[in-house]
């Protein structure tokens, strides 16, 4: 008897985007429900937009969306049963030490809790998210050696993973975030993640029954 | 008795935006459905993306977000029961003909056949939908007095009230195409259609009980 593949989604997210708050703060436990692995991919929007000719996020680029993106933020948090949306004072914040640890943590079971905890302190307590001071007491929390985690995040060749797999996200096509991937079908968007968690169960369902 | 207040959306949508499709297909069946009346707003995107410093649609802009698009669409025909997806071999059309069209229709029963059946010509048919010989078929399959309707449509009064309108648009803050309204509540997108609505009902609900 072989057992069925384990349906699989790849999450790529980036600190700075609000929303990529909403699905970080929600797909484990969606993930969880549904039976689905997670691939957590950290990455940086900042050189993804400026390959794309964007001095900065679209968001900041064009006001009328902007504006919108307030209302729809406030929103979709009541929705999700999330703190109320308080605009971060400062959009989008520097997030590469968070995305640097996160890689460093993306296949631990701290993953989860720590990319929620990061979420938090940049869209509902509006907090700079790139010090290590605000970091450190989230990772010890956690039970990890936070001091450790701080300096293995900044060391040359974790530095030089991130840049990979930002390029990697730019070499798949990715220019927003969220995204999630199913093989190479890539689904963008908060609003895409139900059809990508249903894609990945149907396609490990065909694999099992082949 | 005072009766309860009748729950009401503000559609706005473009003939030539394929989100807007997605949304005029299925818009009056789930109107129906919910018990909510819709006020059928076309406008145009070329005017909207011009004044916001585009030249062109963001999907023709950016190729990245346009190769994404069409695999979104294709899923998204899927999961609504649509023609397959076919890309237009022009896009985006244009569509101030039908636009005028329906500005003269909007308060018609035939308003959700005849956008429907225009943006088949588009999506599924892959058809000019600015040309009188393509509209007047549909206008003739409704019943309607074709050339009767399109001779008002191009009068210099309603070409006014189509710019109105346009402007109106640009005046809330619309950027894109479908977008909702509830009073001044703005939802962005197909993906809003169900939060507009529910938004719609709870509003009537609200001021039925106050």
């Amino acid at each position: 008897m072989v057992s069925a593949p384990l349906p699989t989604v790849e999450f790529w997210f980036e600190f700075a985007s609000n929303y990529s708050y909403l699905s970080v703060m929600r797909i484990e436990d969606e993930a969880r429900r549904q039976g689905v692995r997670l691939i957590w991919k950290p990455f940086l929007l900042g050189p993804i937009f400026r390959a794309l000719g964007m001095e900065n996020s679209p968001f900041v680029e064009q006001k009328q969306k902007g504006a919108y993106v307030q209302r729809d933020m406030a929103r979709q948090c009541r929705k999700y049963g999330l703190a109320p949306w308080t605009p971060p004072s400062v959009f989008p914040r520097l997030s590469v030490l968070p995305a640097r640890i996160a890689l460093l943590g993306a296949d631990q079971p701290w993953i989860g809790a720590f990319s929620r905890a990061v979420m938090e302190l940049n869209f509902a307590k509006d907090r700079d998210i790139n010090a290590p001071d605000q970091l450190a007491p989230i990772l010890a929390a956690l039970g990890l050696p936070a001091a450790d985690l701080l300096g293995r995040a900044q060391a040359d060749s974790n530095k030089a993973r991130l840049r990979q797999q930002t390029e990697e996200a730019g070499r798949r096509g990715i220019f927003g975030a969220p995204t999630f991937f199913v093989d190479e079908e890539m689904f963008w968007g908060n609003d895409r993640l139900e059809d990508a968690f249903q894609m990945a169960r149907e396609k490990a369902q065909a694999t099992a029954s082949a």
